[in-house]
């Protein structure tokens, strides 16, 4: 098993010095909640001011657009982000049902069971969409008063599912029709099935999918990390050469197995979800490269 | 394979004269939504008060309770059924919490997740429970201000799921923190990934618990066909000589399946959501005894 932990600083600019690109999950990584983990905005500037890498931020959160996330970057005091460093999963899921689906923007219609942040890439794109947070689907579902299943949409090719906290009967319903029509794809942002809210979990994306693909039989495909559906696209937006990127990431089995399947390599930073333990714990099979305990500890090295 | 279709008189008499027990699934078989299947009151006639046969109506929808069911076969002109003829998966799940997992009835409690019918059978049978069709849990979910969120109670010692056409993340949310709990049980009234409404196919019970069991990581043990639970309540509480048994339903996968893991002889209808393309699809591996169009035909094909 080859894996360092990064604790001196020769370790660390030795690490630095192999890579060109650092794509960093957010949080857990850069912030915990709605709080930045220290010498966060020290180690970033440094990477892009000082030495000029190329930083990508890889988030499965679509509840947010792009646009929003960097409202979070600038409201947590980190000012020099901008939009196309960014790349989360609904922005992945907008560019794969362009790019990869592509869908005919003047006639196809996506519907969408999740939240505004979908919405907002989608919009972006010029790919048209029903369903998301509209309210006439947050009224509990009759066959008979139901606007959407009176008036089901032929122009609907894709259904696009992610967390979505206005989820009911009504938005499953609506969706498995759309499903049960073959030559529709089922696209999800994310599949985590659920995610932390300070002490508590909460049902994740992968709970509502789960849902979907239980009713309609089928399978979705995922936008999000670890699929590599998301990693091609970032390689091909930002032309970046694998063999000097890494992966910076607080889980195993999404982030650092993310960078694994993309050929990347990986660092695990212990200030989030998995801790020492998970990492040498016989049941893991997915062991990152570098682990250091926080990402901020590569300024601290590097500057002590 | 051993199956075969009726399709003369003489076929159905003998198939009639091999049996004393009929155990009939009901949407599909004897009616379809609110409709009454044709010269179904005619064959179930003609079996109870003619042939002095003895009737069990086994139905996944929990939706209803018994009493409910009973005002259902009314309605469509069915009046010679009572109560103990009838045997659907929230009077399962009541009898499996009540007798198999003990619960106390002074100081335990279930927190529901589905409708009405399941409250019926658990207040029929002494059961406390929370949640269910409380509008409370209507309202859009947020930590802080979900009275169910901030009073979670440690009275709870099973998560009982089912159908649930209020189903919304408050619901989820709720139930996965009980769920967390590796004491509480988890318990769902049955898994039908969808039901029939019409010539439309809505989300099924299966569909809410998939969700549970994604965020959850755990696994319902489910009190509806073709769950054996269900089949030992039945013979137990019939005294039922299985070999004298038919089973006769709309699904492979769940009541032939069920028919079948009970030692039962097997009638498929094509009346509901199986054709006869999926009994001899190479996929299948559930291939009942007999199959007809529908059930009505038994009467129409000795009456000719």
């Amino acid at each position: 098993m080859d894996i360092s932990k990064i604790t001196s600083k020769e370790q660390a600019v030795g690490f630095l010095n192999q890579f060109d690109n650092f794509l960093f999950d957010c949080d857990g990584v850069i912030w915990s909640g709605n709080t930045l983990l220290p010498k966060t905005i020290e180690i970033l500037t440094y990477l892009k001011m000082e030495l000029h890498k190329n930083l990508i931020f890889v988030s499965n959160n679509s509840t947010k657009s792009r646009e929003e996330y960097l409202k979070k970057f600038r409201k947590l005091g980190i000012n020099f982000i901008n939009k196309n460093e960014i790349f989360n999963s609904s922005f992945a899921s907008a560019i794969y049902i362009e790019k990869i689906l592509n869908v005919n923007k003047e006639t196809d219609k996506v519907f969408v069971i999740g939240m505004r942040g979908i919405e907002g890439e989608l919009r972006e794109a010029g790919i048209k969409y029903i369903g998301g947070e509209d309210i006439r689907l947050d009224d509990k579902f009759s066959v008979e008063e139901s606007e959407y299943f009176q008036n089901l949409d032929p122009s609907v090719k894709v259904v696009l599912a992610g967390l979505d906290l206005n989820i009911n009967y009504h938005r499953l319903a609506i969706g498995l029709q759309y499903l049960l029509r073959p030559e529709v794809f089922f696209v999800s942002t994310n599949i985590d099935s659920t995610f932390p809210n300070g002490k508590f979990k909460l049902p994740g994306a992968g709970t509502m999918i789960k849902a979907l693909e239980t009713c309609s039989n089928r399978k979705s495909i995922s936008c999000g990390k670890p699929n590599l559906n998301m990693m091609k696209s970032i390689i091909k937006e930002h032309n970046i050469d694998i063999s000097r990127s890494v992966m910076v990431g607080d889980r195993l089995n999404t982030d650092i197995k993310f960078g694994k399947l993309g050929g990347l390599s990986t660092l695990l930073v212990l200030s989030g979800i998995c801790s020492e333990e998970d990492v040498f714990s016989k049941d893991n099979d997915v062991v990152p490269n570098y682990y250091i305990n926080k990402l901020g500890d590569l300024y601290e090295l590097i500057h002590e």
